[in-house]
């Protein structure tokens, strides 16, 4: 439920009301406008007589709200989130500030993961990923460097000063990631809501995967249960669905899910056409086009040599080749506008 | 399969050759690039001694092909197919022509039609899309205005000077399309066999349109259906695809398809965000989104009055926002060097 | 719009309302129930006063209906349609009576149908299928014999006594069916609309195949373009839809969709495990599961040598497997008490 | 990789190959058929050299495994996996032997509860099932009453000797599970790695869903990982996939799973038609149709006042209905001979 105030309201009625809204065990968001005052209700809105409220002579409106995900929904924030990095110092995303994510898809050695994070930083990156978790379908493939893994990420982050985005696969492992800077949920993890619910206790932002066959209400629904456990700083990442069309492409990348989401929630959105389309020679144009449709960020995966990646080389990048799609994903940017 | 000859071969020996693989029920067709000709084989080539081939003095390669679209097939044509209308003087598409297609999902009146195809022609379009027959879910709808819809179409032609392209339903309505610039087939029709072959008869350019859950390959296989028959004139339409996620959109937009398709056949691609996300507030994003991704071409649903409109209201722009949408895809074609 | 009528009404009033109601454009369908009258109004309903309606002494209430099929609607037509084949001295459809079709993909041969009809009728069959034209994916494959395909199904009907099933793809070569039992629509005409309508012109079974990724929705919609227009008799058929798991089947069977379309509408149901999973050996327990879910009929592709068919034979069983799968569905039917 | 050694091979031979297969990391499971031994090579297969093991006197042949699952793979292990309960006194699933599991979708209090099981028992249920911690879409949700819930189903277990089936949804509550007959791991945490290979080291049962929208593939890896971590009680359950057809179900249930897998694999297979149609109006039908095609069981939600259910209602029988629905499954079942 929207509570929407008027505009000349002291901010001390606003707080009575607050209170007597949480006293019905409501959690209340408010979001300051620019001229006036909007209450998110979140919970068991049925408690509450709707027409006592709409008396009140604080009150202009209340508006029901039919989309389940509250905390998510741009109508109880109208503004774009913003979430920041490095204490406010590093790369934003949301709110115009765009996030261009690329490094390989797991981390296999130092060398490896320095040389593609220098490569990606001169091409414009402002993120470096690598996964040291791997969650993969077979349990005989190669699962990724672990705690190890991780180490040579921050290793790159003092080398490089990009920031780290890295997969949790298990809730056991959680305090190995507090240098991490955001951290992602995978696809198969999208509603691991013991998962979720733990990240939401946390500060960092969290970068959250569409599930590999997930609906756009899902995803808001998982981001919903992040922050309903107090973590506001949720990415949305689409990364292609699973539909009938597989025989040219791993998923079908939903590029409309961009200006769906924008809609819908005031969260920032990002793209990555790599698992989204699953081929190194499809990753340039839906780059491209995910910019056009006004994605918030893009996540790349490189690799120095693509042939022998221990996972995902088919749809990995050179660093050259990602060079060259950065300049022209800035390019289309600046053509609309962004 | 593809035989390619060498680059210094006279012309005397390849028609040789090309009878003498015609004597044996193929369909060969000649593609002569810069330096070397290329000879297409099409129908039964399990009738061919491939070794035999290979000995041949003027043969420097034989490839067997695994796709089973031959005609469309890139590897027999290498170069863009360029669609050309009004006898060579109006607009084409592909090889870097590029096709704004604009207009009402059906055609309503003669007013209605010469104001929206003035409107999206000083936007920038340079063909008018309008439809006579019309496919409805429900036999109980508006079905178009039929004959005289297709009249009130040329009108708008000599008018405006834009080429027309409109949807042909029944195969016994043949003869009706004979001044008509575009034949479009439909998503319901995409696999008519029958309407596919005698359209191959014609010279028209024909607008084949993906199924409804079709897949790439079965669009190309259609393609192929058309050119079996002789007419080589075809462009292909992403217009999206149904999926499991339905609550937010008509169809989910398959962009990839661009990319996918440009590198399977040489036919010219053109894609259609109106049908594609059902939505009129989607639109912008998306067509900028496939003018990134390298389409050849855009058509987008316009309507005067879309609160109005008999059909797909909800889908359509209206021309000053067509204006604004125009303006930007053209930027973006402008920012990735197209 | 359903108009319920009291019991004890005269017949005489009955027709006087249906008189004024077909002033107002719209088709009555009358359906006499055991004790009352009931009135299915199709077509533009906006143009009754409904209230009025509910204010006549004759009528006990008036229901608007929310599925746009209306002829096709068990709500205007509770008892089960029995459709009937020579000219009611042949086996019937619904209602309690089952059909089981069987026969070739393809026909190829007199000597290979007459041989596969023999083999199924002997095993319990009370129906003969058989494609004399073929919708092929690609327009070099064999697409059928065509009209001489026809004459052969004519002549196994005349040795065998069994009706005939077989499908028309092309409008023009309507009058060739003339003397075929059940005329069948496959999946990719599931909306070829005026194919349907002209279908309906005629009195002949109407066996229509669920669109190739065609909602339940979609499928009463096209069977109620051919009732609108005039022919009640059509056979609904569930063949697989398609969906993102295709490593295994060829189409994912929707059995659901038998009482789900027993609960919408009177039409019989009848469901081809051959096209819905694409592999012989997964023919029979799909089709014992379809008897146990209630389908009023079954159809097997059947072929005397499934290894040298001309088209699916992978899908097709042997006379002696459809025996034995034959002999189990009675089994089956008879334990649920059908 | 399998290797089916002679017939007539001295027992102390094999485990001497066993042996040295055992030193190149290999893990090989023995499958002793009725003459021939069989075994199954799991892990890095490259690091054998095939044509030195296929030259051993007392190796009669070997197979690569082109399938990626392997101990869950039928080459392997040819016989059925039977799956015992309550130290095997309990109830079979699998190799003939039928599970008929009912119970509510959450466990809301002791009376309803013992009311559910008492009454499932009558009819003919030999497994309670019952949701303590339920994976809600919503956080705002009910989420089940988690360890009491678990308490309260251990006392009805008690109180009526059924065997219980509950979902475990997070790792860190799993010795929470020690009494629990079978754990159920649901369709959002089928591709939750770390959870399974926990699960892998228990010895109890593992019911393993597949995911919302998994393929037969995923789900046989995602078992593979439980068997890899050394617990091979795993049951697979068919619970419906996601398709673009919901308008009138809540899944679709894909009843070819059943042979599929039976195919593919020896582990016993189930079937959730409650989830899988999302109506209880569709359940029965779909119930006979599932052990009509050959389930090793079958799962249904009955709840006591389906109207007031805290979840799930809508899909739950009550009683009477279950019992109905029962005595038909096992007239079915006797009908094709199980």
């Amino acid at each position: 439920m929207v509570v929407v105030l008027r505009s000349d309201v002291a901010q001390e009625k606003i707080q009575h009301l607050i209170s007597w809204l949480e006293e019905k065990q409501l959690i209340v968001r408010e979001f300051q406008g620019q001229e006036q005052c909007v209450l998110g209700l979140i919970g068991n809105t049925a408690a509450i007589d709707i027409d006592m409220l709409r008396g009140l002579d604080i009150v202009e409106s209340v508006a029901e709200m039919r989309d389940p995900f509250k905390a998510a929904n741009r109508a109880i924030h109208p503004e774009d989130t913003v979430v920041t990095t490095l204490g406010g110092k590093g790369p934003a995303i949301g709110g115009g500030q765009f996030a261009l994510i690329a490094g390989p898809c797991s981390v296999e050695s130092r060398a490896q993961i320095l040389a593609v994070a220098e490569g990606v930083k001169a091409a414009g990156a402002n993120f470096f990923r690598g996964g040291a978790f791997k969650p993969r379908t077979s349990p005989y493939d190669f699962q990724g460097l672990g705690a190890d893994g991780l180490a040579l990420l921050l290793e790159v982050k003092k080398a490089t000063g990009l920031p780290i985005v890295t997969e949790l696969m298990d809730i056991r492992t959680i305090e190995l990631f507090e240098d991490v800077d955001v951290i992602q949920v995978g696809a198969r993890n999208t509603q691991n809501y013991d998962l979720l619910r733990e990240l939401g206790k946390l500060n960092q932002p969290i970068l959250l995967k569409r599930g590999l066959a997930g609906t756009i209400k899902e995803l808001l629904m998982s981001a919903e249960y992040i922050m309903a456990s107090g973590n506001e700083n949720v990415i949305l990442c689409e990364r292609g669905i699973r539909t009938y069309e597989s025989a040219y492409t791993r998923n079908t990348l939903d590029l409309s899910a961009i200006p769906v989401l924008k809609d819908l929630t005031h969260l920032p959105v990002v793209v990555d056409p790599s698992h989204g389309t699953g081929r190194a020679d499809l990753v340039p144009s839906m780059a491209l086009a995910a910019a056009a449709a006004g994605a918030d960020g893009i996540m790349i995966e490189v690799h120095n040599d693509p042939a022998r990646a221990l996972s995902d080389g088919p749809q990995s990048l050179t660093p050259a080749e990602f060079h060259d799609v950065a300049r022209r994903i800035f390019k289309v940017r600046e053509a609309i506008g962004l």
